[in-house]
């Protein structure tokens, strides 16, 4: 029987600012990526963030990403990698104490935006987030870019379970990449499409690259988004095409 | 025999900008309260900090103050309680995974300036406090003004130990509060009067109140500060004091 | 002929964040009140802001909050009146730069949330607001609370014009303090009350307060709310009502 | 008879953070760079800083930098075109009102750190810090490292002059760039090696480059450092020298 994880970023508010709709998209997944405050979210917002995935079952992961509240850590920095190391090492540790506050594990570390990105690419910097957190936790999973070479070797190297992840809503590359939100039609709205990609990725284990090829693609997550009424529709025809489809729906595990 | 903890507020560096000489008054305490990054303090910082502070066996404690680096947490913010909760809770949590990747223990949690004094007066902070630490670790020892009653029953509610603090270098009212900063002659500079402040409240249990009278301190701990050559040089004093007074330094403990 | 000025707040998105629709609440008003990026707003944003305003001929103000973007500005804060005459001063002369930049004059300045409120009754803290102001420029008017006689001191010993603000959509106490918004009620919804009270204010200089008496109160501008759907709509109506009843909006001058 | 400028960094405390010695290094040279609140400086910094300025007769310049107060502004980041537009615009307009109340000029711009760097490099970044200077005033000089065409393209496309900067402490490379600090000896300490590079950009047009070749310089400001107790001594004998060789020290105009 194949399992597959789904997962979403939630938490995302900042004071008095809002973002998303958490809790129709915590309805959809079984793994909730929490941000921790440097681009998003601040203390209030993950203690009722937390809160809200251990009432609806969802396991609750650190989504930690650069202290950029301005850019919403989208804006790749020339940050060193003990500064990197040191700001997962206190994000996940911050994120840990309101999951034990709530009774609940955390389960894995979802590096954010332009950091995920980075990291993706870059040796030392993937070392520096894998670093920073084992330090928090060995046990702990360490979610990213399911063709990450460079990820899944700094998890190992550490001890840490890699956990690869896809995305429904993203156009790939014929070599495993996302396609650059520059171009036109990176995003996939059309539900269809979408609904698609998730099927195929998780029970047969490719996507339809741009150029038409077939992508090998193995995940362990789907992530999927909430962040327009389009993409929480979205959200729940995956879920119940892969039910309906016989795929079971867990969460990650080391 | 009379055991003291002596204690110093360390890590409040910010990137590019030092402050004090924490190595110096480390030398000479036995708890360190590290700054969480809020009022002062950078995941680096901390990193660091708690490093030195395993070295020199110096028990780790976190200092949580208001999101405020502009006023270094020393402006009283009008924060709701629950808030305060949050952030004590986040702050204490993101130094407590600091202490485990050193492999020392998270000893105790120190409320910093404002907080700090809103706090000894003001009943609903002073439980919003004690909640957050104790919702990080029921283990965890509370430090607070040694006059002030709000402070200790809110720990006591917790189900926290409560340990008094003084201060060596203050001058106190007779009714056991510090007197204003505003006050010319609050802070004791004099190498002399601090140390026999010391030493009277170490091994008597009482200071010499601005009005002459003597008034009772029972301190599980006293305050040193680091942050000038002078205040260095008088932490080192009060120690080798209180040594030759038989007075036996420790750290806290549940 | 009755002339009033409508002015509302707007500019309070950030980065990634957004917050109100400025657009449908700037056709109403003839005034904006636009974030300086301490509470709220961004460089971007103030630039985008200004330039919505310049092409709807909406007069161009300052709306400068404390440092304070976790609490959008509304946390009361002990701020020394030096730091508030020179944050007032950074944010009045940043905003100013967009005015100039997009052809358009600087007006006003109505400090925003706490620091309107505390200076409505702190004579320091408005002593230091004007100050502010007026080292900016002797030719801006100071927008605050009509009751507040202590504001109107403060601008007019700086040689300001002061223009009283009052609100349509906020219960009066009889003294001409505004409700606490803690109080059920405090905050009028109901659209006919809301329009009421404008057409009272504005026409006959009184509003009725919360007790039943009629309380005086002599307006310059009135403030209107934008940031939800039945604000907006209110603010429509308010203006409707009153250009129905031949009252004429204009912006506040010199 | 030549001519040049010698500029400095200045303002750069944030809070209770100081940072190198204000006082003494603008004693030794004609323009101040001051920082904005960005990478460094608060409001009242700045206030007191241009107080400084205006009263040692030292020429006001703006120094905006990327909003990242944790990496001090010297962290590369990935900001957009507009974005930086707008930062600088805000910045420039920051500063300048501290100008006006304090009765003196704004006379220069010049960006600090990652933002000076990468904008001496690329075009779209030079292009935007200059639109940014423009719209705050076309009688500003923007500063730019000596070796960029870009930055003096950029500059002259908006109309601002251009002044180029060269560096007495820092070694050069025979294309006219700095060395990379990464590299020893990138950074000159020894005093005879300033004061003689100083001397030999000023009076004769070149520098020795790292490989011993002679590497041309035309500067119209020198920028001296005050960070370190033995910077403000090698200004003060940059200072000394260049006046004993007859070389007029003058801040930049229009």
């Amino acid at each position: 029987m194949v399992t597959v994880d789904l997962n979403a970023d939630v938490g995302e508010a900042f004071g008095a600012w809002s973002m998303g709709d958490d809790a129709s998209v915590l309805a959809c997944v079984s793994s909730a990526n929490v941000a921790c405050g440097f681009h998003a979210g601040d203390p209030q917002v993950m203690d009722k963030t937390v809160a809200l995935c251990a009432r609806l079952r969802v396991a609750v992961g650190a989504h930690p990403g650069y202290f950029d509240l301005r850019g919403f850590g989208r804006r790749p920095l020339a940050e060193a990698p003990p500064e990197v190391e040191a700001d997962v090492l206190y994000q996940v540790g911050a994120l840990a104490v309101f999951a034990g506050a709530h009774g609940v594990p955390l389960v894995h570390v979802k590096p954010h935006g332009a950091l995920y990105n980075q990291a993706a690419r870059d040796e030392a910097l993937a070392r520096a987030v894998a670093r920073g957190v084992a330090r928090a936790g060995r046990d702990l999973v360490l979610v990213g870019l399911a063709s990450s070479a460079v990820m899944r070797r700094a998890a190992e190297a550490e001890g840490l379970r890699f956990a690869a992840e896809a995305f429904a809503d993203r156009r790939y590359e014929a070599d495993g990449s996302l396609q650059s939100r520059q171009r036109e039609g990176a995003l996939l709205t059309d539900p269809g499409a979408v609904v698609a990609q998730a099927l195929s990725i998780a029970c047969e284990g490719f996507a339809i690259a741009a150029d038409g090829s077939r992508v090998p693609i193995r995940a362990d997550t789907l992530c999927l988004h909430g962040d327009t009424p389009g993409a929480v529709e979205n959200a729940r025809q995956v879920r119940a095409s892969l039910a309906a489809a016989g795929v079971r729906i867990a969460p990650l595990s080391r």
